[in-house]
């Protein structure tokens, strides 16, 4: 067990706390300092500059997120799922031996179509130290929402959603977006949320349903303001169409409150209970790999 | 039987077409007078300017399209579903009694929600008198596809599918956007839009399959070049799939030559087949209309 420098470095930001060997957070650091704002080349002082006064030795640092893509510091190849703790350490990607390490993302192979995430699994394996599980269902909603599924341990399934990132098309620059108010409301309306998520669960499919955000406005029944709403539904909806949920399932749901809390709406509407946890278990799944490691 | 002027007022463009009492087109005009271009109250001078050599004593004047709607000339309100050849006849909506009217679109409910067409209603009656058809399952692609179903020259349901202005926006602004090639390539890569359409047929769903034009990408699978072609087949295989298409089943393609190939080609990997018949029925539904009011 050794002090750990643990390090969310992903396309638009930088974060890092120092823990000890028991876990506990002895300090953060966040920069404006993301991926796409460093020079190929610029990593290694970009984290000296950073985190050169906590590299005391016998410290050790692990990297998740986008820094391990191919525009990051260096390419940490995809681990192939099924993938544990085990199986992610093996395959740290090391800039310096025994010292500074980046976290692989994790890949997946369904009807010979690839699927990849890049900092999700260190997150997963943190959720999974802070509830002590060994089996779970997981979604990490955002502009592209990770669904993950755990067994002994080991992430088994997982698939990619692009579910934030449609709303925000169709909130920002389809036919709809004419209709809809420029900002959101707030707070939002649950009510046009839910009969959102409602009509996606039973609708044909997001193609046609969104529609109904122009035709229910057309006639006057729903209120612009609540059209972002109604249409968050929608596209939240749709995603959880597709998992194949049943009631008296639990899912884990990680992500910021307002998400956390919408998910939680959605699911409820599918008798299906949201087991929160925030957006905070990155530094507990480092903690995790870094004890994983033999010697260390 | 009297003499026609059929026009197509749309969005962004104004057509018409001088017709006899025996079908045949005498003339056709062209204007780039969408109603968009239109100020409120300036429709009578605007087709004044444009048609008022034709409007001679005993010519009937029909106008489709969006010229009815409450941004057009003067609002038609929609016939509900089902309707036929007589419901938009009794419907029509006269600027000038027994010389020019406005042709209704249609509306229907389903699972409480409305769904409108306005001009391809009309689209459609002409394609049953050009086929001879009196039942029919039509589909009009384009940026917002619109599926028909025909039962004795009545159109008995229908619904709108935003395909190819999703396709639009995850070609122009999603993170797919920055992977592809500036301009579609030509001509498109049928083998790659067939794998779009093969992987949306089987997939759970384009919130999901969408990503895969990134990572097919990421693992080198496919051709840049190819892309653009591929997410077609994306989202036009999953319109078809919530089709509830049976192999030996018949749909009539009402649209351009690119798009009804290619709609073609997806049909045919369902075993549908597809009969095409190109985006010009309007003429024909407007002579069918006038031939079925009295007294003219």
């Amino acid at each position: 067990m050794t002090r750990l420098l643990a390090v969310d470095w992903g396309t638009s930001s930088l974060r890092a706390a120092l823990i000890d060997p028991d876990g506990n957070v002895l300090d953060e650091r966040a920069f404006p300092r993301g991926i796409l704002s460093v020079a190929a080349g610029e990593f290694p002082a970009v984290f000296a500059e950073c985190f050169g006064d906590w590299m005391a030795p016998g410290t050790l640092c692990l990297i998740s997120g986008m820094a391990g893509s191919r525009q990051g510091w260096r390419e940490a190849p995809y681990c192939p799922c099924p993938a544990g703790f085990g199986d992610i350490a093996d395959r740290l990607e090391w800039v310096e031996p025994g010292r500074i390490a980046i976290v692989p993302g994790l890949s997946i192979e369904k009807h010979g179509v690839p699927d990849v995430i890049r900092g999700e699994e260190t997150q997963v394996f943190g959720a999974l130290q802070l509830l002590g599980l060994d089996n779970a269902r997981l979604v990490l909603p955002g502009t592209h929402s990770k669904w993950v599924r755990v067994a002994e341990r080991r992430v088994t399934d997982f698939s990619t959603w692009m579910t934030g990132e449609i709303y925000a098309l169709l909130r920002q620059h389809s036919i709809l977006a004419r209709m809809l108010p420029e900002n959101d409301s707030q707070p939002p309306d649950a009510e046009a949320f839910g009969q959102g998520v409602a009509y996606a669960l039973h609708g044909p499919g997001l193609l046609h349903t969104a529609f109904s955000a122009r035709t229910l406005a057309l006639f006057n029944r729903i209120q612009t303001d609540a059209l972002p709403s109604y249409l968050s539904g929608l596209v939240i909806g749709e995603e959880l169409k597709s998992q194949r949920l049943q009631g008296g399932d639990t899912v884990v749901v990680m992500g910021s409150e307002a998400l956390t809390e919408r998910y939680g709406q959605a699911l409820a509407q599918l008798g299906v209970t949201a087991q929160p946890l925030g957006d905070n278990a990155t530094w507990r799944g480092l903690r995790a790999i870094a004890d994983s490691l033999p010697g260390l």
